[in-house]
């Protein structure tokens, strides 16, 4: 078993990297489940695959997959990519992988949030999430990476830190009743401040547009670096987006981070707004118990839910008309990196995109490869 | 997917080292079908939890366990031992993972062979075995090592090598008509010498007296260093293992290793001999298609059976007759070692011991470790 650590990463001088800082390598976890990915989750696979293979490019990429699908998920992986057993009931490693926190030695260490599937039985996703919470534990021991157990249900697409102090959050989502209803806002911040080393939470309202996983500040804003963020946006004042977003830029406006800067922000264009198809709601097998998908359902579509890898960026296509547009701002947003889209409908059709899929393993002072060749 | 390469590892340049050489570190399955292991394999996990805790003193240790048995397994192991989720038929990492070899710059790949249960459908012990087959593959990918499918059906447990060259094996085993029925001794000898990368094969006869691998060479003899091994041995003239041991030394002084050496062989004492007790029978539930225990069995019980770790030998206790004699020898045998014993009739009464339930991974030039603390 890995270590599971007393203390808080927070008092032990540990602090949650930013996205862009440098990263041994990437996680992810293979879409199976029918009554969530459409045609037995073929589609998605392949989409998870392209995903990979361009993170892949940047740095060492591994899948978590189930028994049952393992050799076939290996037979259509990249050679490049690692794949180890891992089950899981869903395949968010955003939400249910572990958090890593760096100190100043750069030994790196994991947080392992209690899940609860967005919302356990008060308007979660699907039951049971057993296997879901276990996942943090199993990469962290796979990494060879000491735990920390925070006490409070969490997930990792619903936090964004800069690196230098400053967290990013978002209401709807983490004072929903249906993840903590006994802690209050000031103690919810004390919380991210000792697990993520945060000192400011920069605190916005609602999430994107009939996000379903209660808001997730991944879907609507990003830090691009410190000083800087990303928003979804669009100017069409009778999309209720509008007002989401709108609300979101004057918190952003006004907002100060851990060191009393203002923040820059950019806008990125939305897709869409795109809908569920029929053809594409007929594919997905319905069952008790897990959230229905319905033909003419709105889909919380942004480009805000890119990857960061190194030297890279791999942003979801998602809408002919805008694809373009989105790609061009962030590679004027990220410099140094090479801007890589992947067809990512299939990915939004499961209820999140590139950022909720992945979960980076920030970089240390030892490295993680093996004798291989 | 693991990067599975064409040719082999003598033509590139690979060698399969002494197990007695420098590890990178030692992988496990653990035990929990009931009915191989009896009271539902809980006295075989605490067995199988001591010989890990005791490898991990020498080097790190990696533990396969089932995604039904991962929670239950990481309560019962040491907070040092990594535990990866890895199905399996039945928990003998020695037969069914990878056998490692390196090269002189010290890269480390690894030879997945075919896998039949040690017999398949002919005397084979259970049936299914497709999980058992995908073992190797697996700890090639988590360790990121390159993999070398061997075209044939062989075990770790059936093969011992010096490093320098020599292989020693036995014809009950390899011979089987049960394993490459189609293959003649010495097509059986060119693939041994193209995927171990040895250029002399001793053949001994016979395996330890109802050994059911077969005669696996692992409970019969081992090199302790090149140019010297240890046989199991009886002087009581009317157990049928006298004949067996003493046709092995007859052979073992009539061979010359590689380099054209004569071996020096050292006799462990055998245990018991030892039998399968009403009581341990009926803690095993027989299931259809498995190979049956009953009690009154002799069991195939050896000290050769040990394994070798970085700086120390993990041996089987099995007999307080004879346990301590089998550490002196194997402390003699071994001086720069530290010889730990653990209790292993649980172990035992699965059908092998600490060498067959145990897969060393040579060390190679570069670290495994990640930034771990």
């Amino acid at each position: 078993m890995t270590r599971t650590l007393q203390g808080t990463p927070a008092a032990d001088g540990f602090r949650m990297p930013g996205e862009f800082e440098s990263h041994a390598g990437c996680w992810m976890l293979w879409p199976e489940r029918p009554d969530n990915w459409r045609e037995a989750a073929r589609p998605a696979q392949t989409a998870f695959a392209q995903v990979a293979a361009a993170i892949a490019q940047f740095e060492p990429l591994t899948m978590g997959v189930s028994g049952t699908h393992y050799a076939a998920a290996c037979a259509l992986l990249p050679a490049d990519v690692r794949v180890v057993e891992m089950a899981h009931d869903d395949c968010w490693m955003r939400d249910v992988g572990p958090t890593c926190v760096v100190n100043r030695r750069g030994t790196v260490r994991g947080v392992d949030w209690h899940f609860n599937a967005w919302g356990g039985l008060a308007g979660g996703l699907y039951f049971p999430w057993d296997q879901d919470e276990l996942v943090a534990r199993k990469v962290l021991a796979c990494e060879g990476l000491a735990r920390y157990r925070a006490p409070i249900v969490n997930e990792g697409g619903a936090i964004h830190v800069d690196g230098a102090g400053t967290a990013l959050v978002t209401e709807e989502c983490l004072l929903n009743p249906n993840r903590n209803p006994t802690l209050t806002r000031a103690a919810l911040e004390a919380q991210l401040r000792a697990y993520l080393g945060v000192t400011q939470v920069i605190w916005l309202g609602r999430g994107v547009v009939n996000d379903e996983t209660g808001g997730h500040i991944d879907n609507l804003a990003c830090f691009v670096r410190p000083g800087e963020v990303c928003l979804t946006w669009t100017d069409r004042r009778r999309d209720p987006q509008h007002a989401v977003s709108r609300d979101a830029w004057e918190r952003l406006r006004d907002a100060r981070d851990a060191r009393g800067r203002r923040l820059k922000v950019t806008r990125l264009p939305m897709p869409g707004p795109l809908f569920l198809r029929e053809r594409e709601a007929r594919g997905i097998v319905p069952l008790e118990g897990s959230r229905a998908r319905r033909a003419g359902e709105r889909l919380a579509a942004s480009y805000v839910n890119f990857y960061i890898a190194n030297r890279g960026i791999v942003m979801p296509l998602l809408d002919a008309r805008t694809d373009r547009l989105a790609a061009q701002r962030l590679k004027r947003l990220f410099p140094g990196r090479r801007v890589v889209g992947v067809p990512a409908r299939e990915i939004l059709l499961g209820g999140g995109n590139i950022h909720c899929i992945t979960q980076q393993v920030p970089a240390g002072t030892r490295t993680r490869s093996p004798s291989a060749s």
